[in-house]
């Protein structure tokens, strides 16, 4: 019986993409790989990896190529020079970028004969080849079908779209809301501290609280579309007031505002404007100049 | 047989105390109501309130004793010149405040020997009476235990601790966390509106992801009681890198990031201090001067 895992190549070996092919060799996927600057490589080898002189010699390895890189502009410097060599296979980028970076090499790709997907890797490097963690892929749906039993090697995949920017904005959008959640962890646990209650008391409160209200994020989702929200009963006059409250208490409390004050703000400004859409304010155009 | 609710005053008629004598009315408490500007009773007669004319009717009128007022300064106000008629009754105190604010009003009931609990209502208008809303209590055991099933009709009551203080602690890390749970939601949506997704269609991944993030909040409470993050994987400065890339597609994308400076700011500020510990960051003799 022959081995019928697709080989595969993974270009830039930063933390991610040395978890990238760590887990194609786990899954016993031919895996050659290729980072611009050299020794990078030495313990993938070790594993099994083949280890390509060139970029060039990387990619004709294998017909999915997967690209790591820094950012949108190590891709173009790295895949430029050896752009006819991708003709013909898939090129998979995880590198983190803008949509509109992600759309512009998906156009240079198909310039060039390659299959593209873009993806956004909701995980860490350790979690990568584990079941927590999933990577969102927009573009090519052909590419996707035709690779998905591959990708699953890294990390639960997820097919968002045709257009080659959705996995970048959702990536983004993802990690936005996650950072945001963590600013208002960090205050929360900094008032408990504040008065010497130890934090690991709060935290499973904390945690059934956010969890409840959570799915009040619904009602935000269907004010952003339609650009008012429908819950009347939560009044935005109301909650500027009682922000006051939540700002004085902290400054009371010797805990910095910083993570809270940017909410206190947008409350007052959808005051001001009479309006309830606070993901309408969000817009830049309406948003006061810096 | 006779009827063996306890009776209860409402003290405070903005549009939570009418919530809550409402509430003690559909459960069947003999309820009396006062507020200091008339005309707010007026609904709650004609449901079987009593309405008393002065404040130490109203006092007199029950054991058991409910203020909701705009502020601390309000509850001094209304019940400095009734103190005495306080004596031998419970007195709980649901006004938001401060942690001080609360020792320092249990101290006066104490002196006034009345019984005292604050409380920190978890809750909106609408959600008092159902089961959704909680209200955290905290001092005397006594008082909890005695008046429990009757607090019970207003929402799911929690005792925290015999420090007074507790519950206006607790109530208010909990309001941070939510507005910064939803200060990142804000920004999220507002991003994928942006290339003119409905944010519908997203609010469901969002919700998924935010809820399997949540949980890595103990790692941040183990961290602020310790002074150090126990996790080696997230390092700070990768996160802080990546966040520029986050600012930068934000303003790509024409939103606004006065959600998300903040998280920015204080990656990098944990950064220059070499620190992994971001709740410490936030206790204010730490922070910038503003």
């Amino acid at each position: 019986m022959t081995d019928e895992r697709t080989p595969v190549t993974v270009i830039g070996l930063g933390a991610m993409g040395r978890a990238l092919a760590g887990a194609f060799l786990d899954s016993g996927h031919p895996t050659t790989v290729w980072n611009r600057s050299p020794g990078r490589a030495d313990a993938l080898a070790a594993r099994g990896a083949a280890v390509a002189a060139t970029a060039a010699e990387a990619v004709t390895a294998s017909p999915l190529v997967v690209v790591c890189l820094l950012d949108d502009a190590s891709v173009h410097q790295v895949l430029d020079p050896v752009a006819s060599t991708l003709t013909g296979r898939t090129l998979v980028n995880l590198t983190n970028g803008t949509p509109a970076q992600a759309r512009e090499t998906a156009d240079w790709a198909a310039w060039h004969a390659a299959d593209y997907l873009d993806g956004g890797i909701m995980a860490t490097p350790p979690l990568i080849g584990r079941p927590e963690g999933f990577i969102l892929y927009s573009g090519s749906r052909t590419a996707f079908d035709a690779h998905e039993r591959t990708l699953a090697a890294l990390a639960r995949p997820s097919y968002l779209h045709s257009d080659p920017g959705r996995a970048a904005l959702y990536d983004l959008a993802l990690l936005s809301g996650m950072y945001g959640m963590f600013g208002g962890v960090y205050h929360a646990l900094a008032l408990v501290r504040s008065e010497r209650v130890p934090a690991k008391e709060f935290a499973p409160l904390l945690e059934a609280w956010l969890t409840a209200m959570l799915p009040a994020l619904h009602i935000d989702a269907a004010g952003a579309d339609s650009g008012e929200r429908t819950d009347a009963d939560a009044s935005i006059a109301m909650q500027a007031t009682g922000y006051v409250n939540l700002l004085d208490t902290s400054r009371a409390q010797g805990v910095s505002t910083e993570m809270v004050e940017a909410m206190g703000a947008l409350l007052n400004r959808a005051v001001a404007e009479d309006t309830s859409d606070l993901v309408g304010l969000l817009a830049a155009e309406r948003a006061p100049a810096k």
